[in-house]
């Protein structure tokens, strides 16, 4: 894992390298149940499927499971799945995957004890200081690829701003240009039906020029599928999972549970759901294919007894999240978790919120860390500021997958014997030649003292994150292989766009 | 461990107990260090004691030193002490103290794998956002007295605020009456010079009516030792340690070793040095009374390469407490670290810093941790707000320690059994039969959604913090004990004050 190294030379900022681009987790996996009762939720969710079923919108999705001896209702749409088939679809999906990406040192892999960052995704919505609380448009997406881009600890792009700027069946076409454009990390492809899907994945073909065997060594793309718990499986997801497996593409099974709203108000009773609905899907992407790339996945909370909104850092959230670590360990799966924040502003609330999640999933030892920076009002919102905030936590937790030298220099004898008792390592020989990048350089946190913080305008950690991403966005440059691939794909999306795009799927 | 139980019913909050008064660690103890390179610090700390010496300026403590075969020179003030004194020290300390308190079940056992919080101490200044920033005053260190016995999560006093309008020979006896008077929590005394120290026992001892007996059954008070890192060790701090362990009350030894400034720069570096100093403060405890309570101890962090400052919550910090704690480990001692902060105000940056050096203490296992809530600036100040906003995160680690139910109920089969598919959970028998106390109650976090919080104002956490405190000091009420303790001591303090006080030791 090489995180570090000298880049160029500038005397006026220690030279310290921030490229996080591959990191291992530094924390041994906690547990928040027994053994006794992990077993018992992975045992009931098997019951689940068997005894009460799931449904499943999509007519093929039945059919796939028909055909694996489920208990197929097409009235009903309801499906129950005998543990045979998933303990099969367990053993058959595979533990390691490589996501590609149009640049190699980009690519990562998807393991167990592997730690990957995204940024917040999904949002409606877009907020920063200097233009205020609005709509996603593409601008703002493209925008928020610029600030994924910009800082290594992110390791994949995600769907952070939602472009409601650009109609529904042309939109794909938009946000996979744009990824493919401005960065050159793995990918993400929304599941908003079959004919998207598809499209998607010729416009990485193309723009990478990748025949069908690189396209199928590793993942080039990967999707998010959510259920609609409890115990539900939209057309779109359904087909999703289906398609991606085909193509050898991966999904990432993502069970919304909110304790007390779409699942049992305790935190086993959400996980048993959320159990069950990731193993249903997991068991159709193996259905589809096996083998197939395919994350487990949860993201489980509670709500806010007083309000019913879905709420994040919450101790009930923790427990979740062990709680899932410890159910993707007993599968062996590699998986995805969450940070998340539904304070409205980025204030401490908000750090606080991102803060106990994000650690949640440290010590439950998630493969990929999904809402890592920029999530607010629980996904409503992408804050321009609060990604440049949760950053330096990010980039905190990837100089800890380090551990400090303990060699002869590490123990600095020599500093130690020649300091003086009440004296100071300042001038020290040991210290002169490790100072420039012995410490991590802080992001946006501002060390100096009350008076010259006053004095620079008392700015908040909040306020001065302008400039960073301002900063960030100036800098942008477009990786080398942009113009090539813009080429390639314009005809392509002219094209469709010519003939009316792709609607998305109803679900 | 009862934390939780039915108080009063009240209609229209949720009833659940934040009564966290008896915790312990949820996580199993986490190291930065191979156990190889644990021995090697260990050693090279042992051989730091014995090669190059520590300075200490108290005769008195040089001829304790001496009496166990030390090399000691009166001249230099160095004494240099053989590994057999420090190992006999180790095995001498007791590894459990029952810290008393005025009332019983304020009690706390101080041990390996109990989890203790304390507010931020030793804040020359204080600040809130209705009376800005002010240097610290008697009436300040009361409204932080207030807001310390107000949530059972901070489990003993501390020094938060400097009494700064107190003259200083008078300044013990109001900060110890202000702790007998505000609350019923194990009380702190400064060791800053033998009268007022044996002042300060014999105020405890008069308010509470404690016997000789009662008095070392246990410690009622603790104190901080600081050394003058480098192997310096000061009058004042060699009489505390002197002096407490000789009435039985409590030292925590805790090295202030800032990396690159007071320490050398590396963490294993640093580490040495704090271990070699603690060690010598253990020492010298023990010699001075063996079976004295005392606790190793710690506050090692780096300084900003850029400014000189100090800095919290970084990853070197981490590294640092997890070290510390596998060095506390390696000698069996139960042990105190810090949270801590350097931002001027309470933002993301103040919330950032101090969850990262809290879930740093959480991994490394800490027995007690200091500046749980309220510190910012390094110290330099203590701020009302963040001291609510930290309690969030405090409240949630409290409850991080009870696992969740995956009995029959927690496993919540019929809930799921009789909720239909895509539908919800709200309206579930086990829903209503749980939601009182299913989750944790929040304290300043907003779940309403951005418009409702913006109808209200737009306040951030932060913001919304005034109205905690203002709410705690105004429903403040005395401990039982209060009037009678002050009847008991006033006579004291009055002919002491006549006399002139007690002034501190010189340095």
């Amino acid at each position: 894992m090489t995180r570090r190294g000298r880049s160029r030379q500038d005397n006026s900022q220690v030279e310290r390298s921030t490229a996080y681009r591959h990191l291992e987790h530094f924390l041994s996996p906690q547990s928040v149940f027994s053994e006794d009762a992990v077993e018992d939720i992975h045992l009931s969710a098997l019951r689940l499927l068997e005894e009460l079923g799931i449904r499943i919108l999509l007519p093929e999705a039945r059919n796939l499971f028909r055909g694996a001896g489920a208990r197929v209702d097409d009235d009903t749409q309801m499906v129950r799945i005998g543990r045979d088939a998933v303990l099969a679809a367990i053993d058959a999906a595979p533990r390691r995957t490589r996501l590609r990406a149009a640049s190699v040192d980009r690519e990562q892999i998807f393991a167990p004890g592997r730690l990957l960052f995204s940024a917040g995704a999904g949002c409606p919505n877009c907020n920063d200081i200097k233009r205020g609380r609005r709509p996603g448009t593409l601008e703002a997406y493209i925008e928020t690829l610029k600030l994924q881009q910009g800082f290594d600890v992110i390791h994949k792009f995600g769907p952070s701003v939602e472009a409601q700027d650009v109609p529904a069946p042309f939109r794909h076409y938009e946000m996979t240009k744009a990824q493919l454009v401005t960065g050159d990390k793995p990918m993400f492809v929304y599941s908003r039906g079959r004919r998207q899907v598809e499209e998607c994945f010729e416009l990485i073909r193309l723009a990478l020029q990748l025949s069908d065997d690189d396209f199928t060594d590793g993942a080039w793309a990967t999707t998010i599928i959510n259920t609609n718990s409890p115990r539900q499986l939209d057309v779109p997801m359904a087909e999703g999972i289906i398609d991606f497996a085909r193509a050898r593409q991966m999904c990432i099974i993502t069970p919304f549970c909110l304790a007390g709203a779409m699942a049992p108000i305790t935190p086993a009773g959400a996980l048993v759901l959320q159990h069950a609905e990731a193993l249903a899907c997991i068991t159709l992407s193996q259905l589809a294919r096996p083998g197939a790339p395919v994350a487990y996945g949860g993201f489980s909370s509670n709500v806010d007894m007083k309000s019913g909104a879905p709420a994040f850092g919450t101790p009930e959230h923790v427990m979740m999240t062990l709680g899932s670590g410890q159910l993707a360990r007993r599968i062996g799966f590699p998986w995805r978790s969450s940070a998340g924040a539904a304070s409205n502003t980025a204030d401490m609330q908000a750090a606080g919120e991102t803060q106990i999640s994000l650690w949640g999933a440290m010590l439950a030892n998630a493969t990929l860390i999904v809402h890592g920076a920029g999530w607010l009002e629980g996904g409503l919102t992408f804050g321009f500021e609060k990604f440049i905030n949760d950053l330096e936590t990010l980039q905190t937790m990837a100089e800890l997958c380090r551990a400090p030298a303990a060699d002869e220099a590490g123990l600095a004898w020599d500093a130690l014997a020649e300091t003086e008792p009440g004296g100071h390592f300042f001038a020290a020989r040991h210290t002169l030649a490790n100072y420039r990048d012995a410490f991590y350089p802080p992001l946006v946190a501002d060390l100096s003292n009350f008076g010259s913080w006053s004095e620079a305008g008392a700015k908040t950690s909040t306020e001065r994150a302008v400039t960073i991403w301002e900063n960030t966005l100036r800098n942008h440059r477009p990786p080398v292989h942009a113009a090539a691939a813009v080429d390639r794909i314009q005809p392509f999306i002219e094209e469709r766009v010519a003939g009316g795009g792709a609607p998305p799927s109803g679900s």
